[in-house]
């Protein structure tokens, strides 16, 4: 009856049950933001910590990230009521202050080997050129300002993400030697000065080639209360899972004994109770039929090469025609450092969201 | 004003966006089953192909699997009209057969290492101790049938899940290679012959000797249409991988080069495009910024040993006293081999809701 | 790339938000029914009370109702353990007895008038003709089903619907002077005795004329707490709205002072306070800013005449030809003394659905 | 194990299942805004038609409305790109600039009568006593500019409201008679300059007396496609009504023969067809069903009285003490004037809603 020229937009930019993020804004237009809905109400919120978060994740912060200059200052328009929250929900915008689009502009009628060019022209018939709009990594900056107001609902729980390794370069300790008070005296955010050496110069003989390496992102979250998911869709690794494969450039993940698990015997992998229903080993990450149990949770995220190379690379057109590009804006030669503080931020989010399902559990 | 004496409820008994199964059901009760929404109408439907695959997952299967009986008949009530779908909810139910609630009698009071029972009761203050309630992997039975139709809904593109390995005896074969038309031809689900007889020969090592391991499943998806998935929450990757999690006993998932891709450098990782817009590697696993790309998808996933022995193992009661206790019931030695037609069902369920939404966005 | 050639889905088969009842049946399938998802746990149900509000609803009852037998016994299938809640979901099903298809032969090809052959057809592309499939009041046995649970949830909440009018025979007496517990002592479910006769004459009269006749529910919900409702989207009148304009045939609700609040003025309409916090007057009918104050709930729903007349009436074919039609089925007269307990239902799924939210909210 | 002071949040702040508006902002905060998630891909978006919207809801348009001055001037954040829609999400502000926070100051801690403030804080344990918070009116600014941009989804679709009443002065013509062209030439928005007189001058009294009075809101829609809307849950009447409903003020709702129908028969109430499928009477309100089929959509709602007057009024204040009040701040003595684009923008999002399903559903 009536027909409609109009493209298809995106759907599910929302994230969460209880404690619920949407978000906004491309990576080149005026601004990107979000709003949080369902933080509690009375708590004094602590807006440095906040911004100390997306500082962590911005461009320009040292060497080995892009020297891309953000000021990722995150401004605050409702919600928040003489320094407390009020239980409303809290909108936020961060300005884009050094959008390039020039740098992108060689770009407009390429598809970029291993990025989002030719499935997002594909899916929708047309996309952002512009350093990818929706599907650039700039929307996790909004990941981390929710992130950090959910770190705060939930203070008694710690959550230590860091670089467990960079290529063939890893930490080869268990987290419980590390000391997580480390992890941001270096660039590379990893604990462990030794091997945080190692990757460094890594990342710096990487970049010098124009080329790029992927690594990986251990998390440890201890004090976890007993209760946190559900048994059935809802399983607390199961949005763990959802939330790290949210971020971009993840291929993998694996908690507990991850995929140490396939090789081993139920003897051998079972965790035996205590009497005060803590266990002796935790093989299980601290997750037993979708809810914690108290114990440590930790898991690790496998992140990819940086697809974005400043190296010549053939690559086809809108056209269909074999071209050549060689990246030109600045980006980084590993993306694991400034994945760190989003590691931590989602997981704040899943755990906030649960302990928020929990506690009105408790009555 | 009024107090509430009652327990809290379980929360998330559904899955999916616009095909949304949601479930009911406890192992030891009646009935288990459920309602499909988002069917399209008018597909002619396989009632038989359903029933196969319900009888791919049921106990009593081969010797290596639990002995359990269950006969696991499939029922529907509505939704289907002289053999078609009317796009309204299909209905189904699986009545429970074989419910030996005796065998679980001993486990009144106890806790089962590395089972839900600890943490089930600690969440909701009680628990079904009669096989896990709703923390049994028999609730898989239902997605089995919701999996099912999806596999009908997409019947054009090709799921194949395999056991890819049983302990530490894998398939030293890229999928490529293998021939998927030998999956079912032995009880452990391995289509290449070879390993699948050390597979089972393991298994039933293990099994004599009162113990359980683990194993892997890698899932091979071809002829994807490009546009599945959606770029920011919704991600192909992070749905599936929400799926694969939601399976009892998975501790890991990885897709594409996965948990290689950390080592590897960005001009060895890049997929080069060739004109027709495949690529010309697949290390990307079919998904670029959460949307398909038309290439294969493929995954891994890792399956921790059952945690139920038929050996003495030490652990706890109710009362919080150090207690013993062994295996019982009838229980599977590893996991893996009736896994292979969950993990396609929720391969199934995740493609097939993408589809429905991605079709619409196509007129 | 892939043509579709089925026909889309219903979508929408869901009530409420943490009290979620999920429904599926067509009028003329084998059964109806569906899943209600978050119940309380340790609830001692009275199965017996479910029944017996199913029985209000069923047909053949009384002389003035439409005279189809149905049994509409009412089968739990899980959620329910030792005649307790578990708080997992509750399924349940109806089984369909009396299906007389044939009374709906003559109906495949043609549209009645003000029924939703019409629409349902030009929307789907196709239909059940058998008794309007899911569009048949039929449906509202399950809501029965979910709105007695959700009473006993509730249970310290009392709500009394009733036939408040039929045609133009009304009672003329405020809700505070109706004697509840007479409801239930006549066929028309009118609790003024005198009106009531003159109701089911009235009835009586157009039956044989072979017309029907509409009529009002007036519900009153007394012993409420403060607190149920959300400010802004789900404000609990629009919920209450909502609920109510999805039983069928009904045209208009009012709450409080309804319709006559447009003739008043501000210094007449404000319900001024007791110091306990009581109001002097009722006109907000027990809620203000969308969250009930704990004064009395109370609203009118306004019901059409049903649209199937035992007369011969003008419409059309599938054909676009003017045909004849006459009811030939077991029809009602007026749907409103069966419509009570519909009515009543989903008043007590929306008050135990924030019920539920409210008491989470009182840690 | 874990203590949690705070106090708990405000859920349900979006609206809508496809096109989904998400709001945030108090009304003395420093802006109010929000996110329309689901607007198509390509649409030239005509900015000046939003911010016309704005206008005709914003304060201090007439004599007749609140003095208070707000620019009320929308802001976009995302989502446009050249002028165009890009499918992704639209993030939009409003700048509060008026807010004169001392006109409440005296109402800190009293509990205006008929107004949200006894019952949200009753419920939340705090509240915004600064006109409100989020329960103010100033809220729906954010809906008019998602009703602007729904309209221009779906403008072949033609929604007309106005003012049809206040107190007891009405519009004595059916809809069809009025000429809609001339609902913005006087400041009551009533398109019949006889009765708008009146209006006026009853407006103008009332104000004079420091009263207020309600009155009814009229809303036609024209050219609506047939199939908007579900059977079930979601039947167009039902969300239509909820949206109503979570307009500020509103008592009633009643569509097509509404209040009227309880009094008709069968005979007299049904609409027959003609053979191209339209009916020869409209009495259905173009609903069948719960989906539209084609005829005008009509429907009326109910608004009371503004609670706030400029008369001294007995209330109670949070010490549960008698205290005397008298509005201080700019009210409105009708909210009806200033409704009408409300009333509009609230039908416009759940018409674009429904027929972005039912445009998929068209494939």
């Amino acid at each position: 009856m009536y027909y409609f020229t109009t493209f298809v937009p995106m759907a599910h930019n929302s994230f969460g049950n209880r404690l619920v993020l949407t978000t906004f804004g491309e990576s080149h237009g005026s601004a990107i933001g979000g709003v949080l809905e369902g933080c509690p109400a009375g708590m004094l919120l602590d807006l440095e910590a906040i911004q100390d978060e997306l500082n962590r994740r911005k461009p320009g912060q040292s060497k080995i990230v892009t020297q891309r200059k953000e000021l990722d200052k995150v401004q605050f328009l409702s919600g928040i009521f003489e320094g407390k929250t009020t239980g409303t929900p809290i909108g936020f915008l961060i300005t884009n202050s050094n959008q390039k689009s020039k740098d992108y502009e060689h770009l407009k009628e390429v598809y970029r080997p291993s990025h989002a060019d030719f499935t997002y022209q594909k899916k929708y018939g047309h996309r952002d050129y512009r350093g990818g709009g929706r599907s650039s990594a700039r929307e996790t900056a909004n990941w981390v300002v929710g992130g950090a107001i959910a770190k705060q609902i939930i203070s008694f729980i710690e959550i230590h993400a860091f670089t467990s390794s960079v290529g063939d370069v890893y930490i080869d300790k268990p987290y419980q030697e590390l000391d997580f008070s480390k992890t941001e005296n270096n660039s590379v955010r990893c604990p462990d000065t030794h091997s945080a050496k190692k990757m460094i110069s890594l990342i710096e003989t990487i970049k010098k080639e124009g080329d790029t390496i992927g690594g990986t992102v251990t998390c440890a979250v201890t004090n976890v209360p007993i209760g946190l998911g559900e048994p059935v869709f809802n399983k607390l690794q199961a949005q763990l899972a959802k939330a790290m494969f949210s971020i971009n450039a993840v291929k993998g993940f694996e908690y507990g004994a991850g995929f140490c698990a396939p090789k081993m015997r139920g003897s051998e992998h079972n965790d035996l109770f205590n009497t005060d229903g803590s266990t002796q080993t935790n093989l299980s990450g601290g997750i037993q039929g979708g809810i914690s149990n108290g114990m440590d949770i930790y898991f690790r995220v496998a992140f990819k090469p940086v697809a974005t190379l400043m190296q010549t690379q053939q690559t086809i057109n809108t056209n269909a025609e074999l071209v050549k590009i060689k990246g030109k804006g600045r980006h980084d030669p590993c993306v694991v450092p400034r994945a760190v503080p989003v590691v931590e931020a989602m997981t704040a989010l899943v755990l906030a969201d649960f302990w928020l399902m929990h506690r009105n559990q408790s009555t």
